[in-house]
């Protein structure tokens, strides 16, 4: 790699040197030795990533001892490691703290010392990664006494890589994983994405897109297995399991079976004996990711099975040895007639799902998207966070930005995930918020938490816009604890990556804190999604597709705009809420404003709380989110010769981007309405007839 | 090929056996002794084509002599090779016939014979096209006398064939030419294409498409000159000379210049030599096809110079070996911004072409789209028809039919080509019609006449549409003979491919005549156009071009659509047409219906001529566009039994598919209006709200 990249591929894990003497001066006490409780995989990541940090940012680097003695300065280790007694603490943390929690104290011992215990040999890991990130951050770490843990168990990225090297809705360049129909070279790079990953506390990766092709489907086989244990080492030394995306028809396709029914015992057999192997190459391998019966992949309704009797039978191949199925609940109708106003998209996931809540085996999750349609810019939350008590799930969000922007516009999802994170369900009463359905704890699952579809590929900068790597630091950070201040997530990153420089820090944090709503602003308004054009779905297409079989319309027409999924007159989607939520979202009167054509078809001069009508906040908001990208490129400028030439170009050129897309977007959607409803703008600014 | 497939594939030339015994007594006393004069390639197809059509429909197979004997019965040649005194005609035609022309004569000698005489080898060979053509149709020859030419000089197939097997626009399978890169093996194919062409009087043929990749731009070097010179070999045997589509940027990209300048002396003597050489291998080579500063193909416009500078570099290095330039004028802005409302795309060929006229040399022909935009259902014809007094002009049609049904849909183009052959242009006063333009006799052009992209694949019938053989059949009757009757063409394809069930010719040919209105009425209303997917171009898609850089625009607001293109109020493109045309599409008065979209934007209440509303009558049309389509299906139906099963069912098929194409255009484009205009159907039918 040319050196000039080397800010941009380092992401957060920068490690400056350090110039504030004082500061220096005490991390090097505790930076002198270096003892290890152990030696596993994990362990040595431990205690190289801490050395590399350390001498990176200190400029010493620490001596190494793979035992524990009594001169070190910091110890990596696990609780059975070492005694926190010995070390003058009386209370024990780790009874309260999940597998993966960790604990970071400073103990009076000598001229001091730091410790990092994990619960496991992972916790340590991530207790050398808290330390670090707390070191680049500037923070004192003389009284550390820090005990924290996850409260997600499964904190997953999905990779949608294909083994020709493409990435669908990849858009950081060709797979990390995959090049020519083949597992790529570079392990270094991976290594580097574990490094990443596990830095913010992921712990499961599917490396092979949901969509499994011909060559995928064989790499449960011989054929691949040798390869894909390559990867899983390499993982595994950084605490994260791999997970494999699976193809249900498999038994015909690879198996030599006539059939892929769940119920035949030939193809249970089958599966078990897959599943067996497999675990012959990976002892500590996953589980599969699933994509049935959606959008034309195959799955158990070809036999007449349902979801959880497909499911059931991956779960049982796998059970004997700690595997897990994540059920992807993407599954609708992908050839609606437009002309048919009943069948509801929206309502696609609960219908199919909801019924089933209590069938599903123990060691089978199901995945449910963030919202009822499919990662646009503004939904309400699925329906079905809170609907099955007795069914495991994870939530599943896009870091890659498929409706957002791809990566070209600036469009940092953080908020958009706390305001999901947040929503509260009503499922047992007031505060059932998603995230406690996500982490276990409002239905006590078995396996729950959070997944994610990478935004990562082979460019140097990992993903393309540098300020996208936001989005996969965040990600991690909210799947480790959703409780964290959109704020604090932001300024950690921009600390993290950029450094110090207050100017700096305040410009960037803000042009992320706002783009979510710039990006929404010059976008589809008002909930009504799905207004780009078909396939890639970049750029705006405001009839892309009405027409088309995929359920996604906004019936405009010259009086009106909106989907009525009310009861009263709709597609009766909202019953699918709790109460107050059902009630909320069928009322015109209390529907919040960003969801109000999602839910009602209103006439243009319908006014909003906002006491704008619906037309003119269409106007107001696309020329507004105009302004709002000309001022992000201005705020950006500001920052030259602030950072690195590399990646200030690198933003630059891409804000150049977006200013010309939400441009588009501008005088696209805003000509749409104005064609249709005639209505002209009240402040008679510039739409194109 | 499977023998079921011989009716398919034999198209027009089906040579069934003739079961009217007194007719084939008849012809029979003719076929017997067959004499040829010469041994030319083109006088041995001539010889073989005969003896192969006799012998299929009199069941005799003719005695062949090289030499015309005394006791010939049927005699092939050429002027020079036989006297026409000799066999009692005292006035010769021939001095009247154009180079291509031929003489039939059945002479009184002996027991008769038959005399098939061309100006030239290739008039022989089209002599026994027609009668083979004659017999197929169970005419008597006993008492011919036909003297025959084309007006037409060129009558050319354009391929938009890529080496790696596609074709553009091709919907008939993969390229004929070439598959992998390389050019195909299957010489018999191409032989059987060459005979088909021939037998209409097809002579010139471009082979690869005019957008030339990379690998195609090396068809003019050594490694691919001999490949080229095997097909133009087989080609000449048919009188058909072989053409190439070159890219401009040629010199740059293989030749290793800095500059493909077309005043530049090293790309002058680069493109002269590459001509001599390719002459080395072809000598009877046709010359280029160019698509140049079009649609993002490399040509002059980069080094500051003009179309003719452009074409007459290319000329001055052919010229020498009698080749010609053909330089397409498909030349417009395809970046435009669909904000700009003074641009329009319909004025671009004659702003750019006619302050040429006179400026290009005498063996270059500019090859005019036959509308203004780009083979769309309806348009009017091109203004540079008549424009161009001083410059070779061929015509250009298409036969594949991107915007007329790609092959599944049923339209048979020969009505809207003789409509626009028809045309008058009023160049030089009434009476200047374009089929006087472009056989140069209205303006004595040196070259001129018209071409036309194929419809050919690889699929066993060759155009994927039994009924698309028609507009092959019909382009190529066309192009020999503009005077041809619309009913005539007709009646001659079916019965030459289908036999004389007169309910089956009935059948077939109300079909074939009624079909590109049929499919008009479902599609884009009143001249209008574009209303179909991008990319593909099949289906409805009402906005999908209209924010598009393409320039191709309807402006349907909630008042009214259509594009003003008057010179009181709109683009003025009205001003490119002689009077009285220009004031007849400038008044809204006298504006056609048929192109009233085309030419002005109306309100939904405007009245047609006919009486209806341009609302009423879209509905009108798009309903009874569909039910013509059920009728087309119920009448094919009827023909079940009577023609072969593959046939058939390829036809219904394609009916099917038309069927659920039409109901798709009828109710997208009546909701996309009804949702707009808000005015009901009159008559109370069902559009979708």
């Amino acid at each position: 790699m040319d050196s000039a990249w080397k800010e941009s591929y380092a992401c957060w894990l920068q490690y400056k040197e350090i110039d504030d003497a004082s500061l220096v001066e005490r991390y090097a006490s505790y930076g002198q030795r270096v003892a290890v409780g152990g030696v596993s995989p994990v362990l040595q990541s431990a205690a190289n990533e801490c050395v590399r940090g350390m001498t990176s940012m200190i400029g010493v680097e620490p001596t190494v001892s793979d035992r524990i003695t009594r001169d070190a300065t910091l110890i990596i280790g696990t609780k059975d490691q070492v005694s926190l007694e010995d070390y003058g603490i009386r209370t024990n943390p780790f009874p309260h703290l999940p597998d993966d929690g960790y604990v970071i104290q400073t103990a009076n011992v000598g001229g001091g010392v730091l410790l990092l215990l994990g619960k496991t040999d992972r916790g340590a890991l991530y207790a050398v990664h808290h330390l670090l990130r707390l070191m680049q951050l500037r923070k004192p770490v003389d009284e550390l006494a820090i005990a924290e843990g996850s409260r997600n168990n499964v904190r997953m990225i999905n990779h949608w890589d294909n083994m020709d090297g493409s990435v669908e809705r990849g858009y950081a360049g060709q797979s990390i994983f995959f090049e020519n129909g083949k597992f790529a070279d570079n392990l270094e790079r991976l290594e580097d994405y574990a490094r990443l990953l596990s830095s913010v506390g992921i712990n499961a990766i599917s490396v092979n897109n949901v969509n499994v092709g011909k060559v995928e489907t064989r790499l449960i086989t011989e054929d691949w297995l040798p390869e894909v244990a390559r990867v899983a080492d390499l993982f595994r030394a950084y605490g994260i399991q791999i997970f494999l995306s699976i193809n249900y028809a498999s038994p015909v396709e690879i198996g030599g079976l006539s059939t892929a029914d769940p119920l035949d015992p030939a193809v249970r057999e089958w599966w078990s004996e897959r599943v067996a192997n497999i675990y012959r190459f990976i002892p500590d391998f996953g589980g599969f990711l699933v994509k049935a019966d959606s959008e034309h992949r195959p799955g158990p309704f070809t036999y007449g099975r349902n979801h959880a009797e497909g499911a059931n039978m991956l779960g049982e191949a796998l059970r004997p040895f700690g595997g897990l199925v994540i059920w992807r609940c993407f599954v609708y109708d992908c050839q609606q007639d437009w002309r048919d106003r009943s069948t509801d998209r929206a309502r696609a996931a609960y219908d199919h799902f909801k019924p089933l809540d209590g069938a599903f085996l123990d060691n089978v999750i199901l995945q449910v998207k963030n919202g009822p349609m499919d990662f646009q810019v503004r939904e309400p939350v699925s329906p079905l966070f809170g609907a099955m008590p007795q069914t495991n799930q994870v939530i599943e969000l896009q870091i890659t930005q498929e409706y957002t922007g791809q990566q070209k516009d600036l469009c940092y999802l953080v908020p958009q995930w706390k305001e999901i994170l947040d929503f509260d369900t009503y499922a047992r009463g007031k505060g059932s918020t998603v995230k406690s359905v996500v982490d276990g704890s409002l239905f006590n699952y078995a396996h729950s938490g959070m997944a994610a579809v990478s935004n990562v590929g082979r460019d140097l900068n990992w993903t393309g816009h540098t300020l996208a790597q936001a989005n996969l630091y965040g990600y991690g950070r909210l799947a480790w604890n959703p409780e964290m201040r959109i704020e604090d997530v932001t300024d950690e990153w921009v600390r993290l990556t950029f450094g110090h420089d207050s100017s700096v820090v305040e410009q960037i944090s803000k042009m992320l804190r706002e783009s979510w709503r710039i990006y929404e602003n010059y976008t589809a308004p008002l909930g009504v999604g799905w207004m780009v054009n078909p396939g890639h779905h970049y750029g705006p297409n405001v009839d892309g597709y009405e027409y088309s079989v995929w359920g996604t319309y906004h019936f405009a027409d010259r009086d009106g705009v909106g989907v009525d999924r009310t009861v009263q007159t709709g597609t009766g989607f909202t019953a699918q809420y709790f109460s107050p939520n059902a009630e909320m979202y069928e009322s015109l009167e209390t529907c919040p404003d960003e969801l109000l054509l999602f839910f009602h078809h209103v006439p243009y001069t319908h006014r909003l709380k906002s006491g704008e009508t619906v037309i003119q906040h269409i106007y107001n908001t696309h020329f507004e989110g105009v302004e709002q990208v000309q001022a992000l490129r201005e705020g950006w400028r500001k920052l030259k010769g602030k950072i690195d030439a590399l990646r200030f170009h690198n933003v630059e050129e891409r804000l150049e981007a977006q200013l010309a897309n939400a441009r588009e977007w501008r005088d696209q959607i805003n000509t749409y309405f104005y064609r249709k409803s005639g209505i002209p703008d009240e402040k008679n600014r510039t739409i194109y007839k």
